[in-house]
């Protein structure tokens, strides 16, 4: 057993339940984890989903829906709900999921229930609406504990004792001049609790470094990376005043470094950011997502027949050339796309940036050439060993046939490597994400130069003989 | 601006700042945060290292030997110093970077430095060391906060405030049964802030669920679902008596996070993961490290020679053909480029289960002959434009030939996305990471399949024309 897993909501039992006694659902609900809940719902009908949450005590409900995993679900629940019950949920949301929730409503349903919350949570709303999703204002939330510079430990302690219940989260405490509302000073919980004298001004704990800050446009990954670094549980994002509009907690950060994830894998393989689980995605939109790289990619390799035609000639007498074709040019896209899967966590981790582009050249190039002199050895035996065992018959000039697949996969891997790398660092120099640097991307880079190297090769070694 | 950033120490200011006054390079250092200390310090050799770690204050730089980042540059450096200087510095870490510490340290230094260790010390290491570093009990961490469960909520915010500093968090405490010592309940420092009587016992305030537990074995990535899924700060370790034997935070997971997401791409782009930072890993490793696979594909990407061998006397009629082979194979291991990294993705994310594979199937089948279409369709119009445009002469059966390649593409690419999406499930069902389905691993699988498929509509199609 891999955890001591609590006794968690699986989705037939709750189908069975909804069928059953309201009571005996109820109370086995009132049980649940709320991240349960919400994984459970996933896999109900809407309908369905609504009288599961009607069933669920207000508060656990709340929590249910403040799951970023619900975020497709909760706006076709909420639509089936009454109107009071939905807005009451609403308000009770935290504010970064309230906007999560508006951006996935439908157009038409937006006025509808923004004009039913409060005056307060609607001017919070509007203002996290405004900033994108991938940003720190995007996925921030404005329920954070802060206070004038002024007060006292004691004070302090006091305010989270009185406020805690409705915060985000209580651990990082923002100190503000009073007049201006400027953020000069965060503590953690932590420090005041460890604080020796209770009436020390709250700016006499804790670290005495400027707090670290971000804004409201600050790239989400840029976010995390911070969040990661310096080991925060929240960063606080303030405006040209320094005042904080906001926080984003490390809970927000893992969410988003898994979804920046899926996207890096996604467009690794090819392919454009899905945006949507796999399993919630119209066919349409599954299409739209993989045809334009394919069609894009398939456009390119083109190039490959154009290089065939030119060598037509050399095919035409030396059919055995052919053969090895789909060898020889797998090889350099598959030794073009380890290097790019390496410098792209490289250039993601910061291990190395836009400036060391040469020195990953001068290291990429003799790693390529010597993994291409490991497979033009296994490649040249292959051929000597097919003809020795009278498998097939090369020819009578099979060793210099082998001799031209052995040394094409030198030049061939040598370059598929130093292509692969160099790509994300040319994306990243012109603008593009380096991530969009895809294995197929970089085969199709390889492809073509791969068929003129090995023809190239095969001029040189066969000229006389085959050619 | 990205984000506000502290003053932050760059190697060259620190390079300058090591050759002149050391009282300048200490005031520096004073004001510096850990983490920017750590990165400077991995750009800096050994010896200089040591140097700026002497002249840091005390406290600092054990947060700057806390920092995981340091894994590799800490053990030189702790070769370095003084014994007596290491050996303090080395007993003032946390539990959990310790062991990552004595884990890279070389077999020969081992000895030594736990010699020197308390013995208190020493026996938690070894406690931690039996596990492997991708196990909860290998990122786990020995200080936490924990109290009978017969303490009031005040006893309990009295020893925070009186132990609170030395522990790696304060914000989850584990109550225990003190016969026992077995977890019973766990309560957050916030539950405990806003309990409004503090005369109550501690198992009266929080939540009353059966904590949530992870064994020492449990997977890391096991434990980073948790985490992120119930949104907790940190999650117990127990052993079979349930008694708590250290705990995981969350900043430990987002690391983990990070290196299963750097493994991953790597895995994706058809190597072994690394282990080691692109810029310090040997080229001798990094060969062998890339050479495995490359080595593998190459010998199964053999099978393409023998699969155009047998086709070799149609090669030798229609010489046409084999100048469209890179193009048609490529769009086929594309698109299961793209499928594999789907399935992947929704596989960690459990978005999907082993047991949807059948789903998936009936889904990716009629997306792959859609996408092969829309390729055909323009792989038909390529080669009858250029015949139309006299920019080549593709023979007198152009057209048949453009049929080829266009029905051969609606095979392939249909085949590759189903190739591609039941990789991943096949690699799990059979006990493999699903993450090993690598793009150059499904696009060597669709290879051979894709001649077949390419030379049978050839066969069809210009069966009494050109073959």
């Amino acid at each position: 057993m891999a955890h001591q897993a609590p006794p968690s909501l699986r989705t037939p039992e709750l189908l069975y339940l909804l069928h059953g006694d309201p009571q005996e659902l109820a109370m086995a609900l009132a049980e649940a984890r709320a991240a349960d809940v919400a994984e459970a719902l996933r896999s109900l009908a809407p309908d369905a989903g609504a009288k599961v949450l009607a069933a669920l005590p207000f508060d656990l409900a709340v929590q249910v829906f403040d799951e970023p995993e619900l975020t497709y679900e909760r706006c076709e629940i909420v639509r089936r709900m009454g109107e009071g019950e939905a807005a009451a949920l609403i308000e009770a949301m935290s504010a970064d999921q309230q906007a999560d929730l508006f951006r996935e409503l439908k157009e038409g349903d937006r006025p509808r229930f923004l004009a039913q919350l409060e005056p307060e949570t609607r001017r919070a709303l509007e203002l996290l609406l405004r900033f994108e999703p991938d940003t720190a204002g995007g996925i921030m939330t404005t329920e954070f504990v802060s206070m004038p510079i002024t007060w006292t430990v004691q004070q302090a302690l006091d305010h989270v004792a009185a406020v805690g219940r409705t915060k985000e989260t209580v651990y990082a405490i923002y100190c503000v001049v009073p007049d201006t509302q400027a953020l000069v000073h965060v503590i953690s919980l932590r420090d005041l609790m460890v604080a020796g004298d209770r009436a020390l001004r709250v700016d006499q704990v804790g670290s005495r470094r400027a707090p670290l800050t971000v804004r409201p446009l600050t790239d989400r990954e840029e976010v995390a990376r911070l969040i990661s670094k310096y080991n925060l549980l929240a960063v606080p994002v303030v405006d040209d005043d320094r005042r904080v509009i906001g926080i984003v907690t490390v809970d927000d950060v893992i969410d988003a470094i898994v979804r920046e994830q899926t996207e890096d894998v996604q467009k690794f393989g090819g392919m454009e950011a899905l945006d949507e689980p796999y399993t919630e995605i119209s066919f349409g939109k599954m299409i739209r997502k993989r045809a334009g790289w394919l069609c894009a990619l398939f456009v390119s390799e083109m190039l490959t027949a154009t290089a065939m035609q030119h060598f037509e000639a050399e095919i035409s007498r030396a059919v055995v050339l052919a053969m090895f074709i789909p060898l020889v040019m797998s090889s350099g896209g598959n030794s073009g796309s380890q290097a790019t899967s390496l410098i792209i966590r490289a250039l993601a981790l910061r291990e190395v940036t836009l400036r060391d582009w040469w020195r990953i050249a001068v290291r990429e190039l003799p790693t390529g050439l010597t993994l291409g002199l490991i497979l033009g050895v296994i490649g040249f035996i292959r051929i000597e060993l097919w003809q020795k065992l009278h498998l097939f018959d090369y020819g009578p000039h099979h060793s210099l046939v082998a001799l031209t697949v052995g040394g094409a996969l030198v030049g061939i891997v040598g370059f598929g490597s130093l292509a692969g790398s160099m790509l994300p660092f040319l994306l990243k120099r012109i603008g593009f994400d380096p991530a969009s640097a895809s294995a197929p991307f970089v085969a199709t880079l390889v492809d073509v130069t791969g068929l003129v190297i090995y023809f190239s090769v095969a001029l040189i070694i066969l000229r006389g003989t085959l050619l």
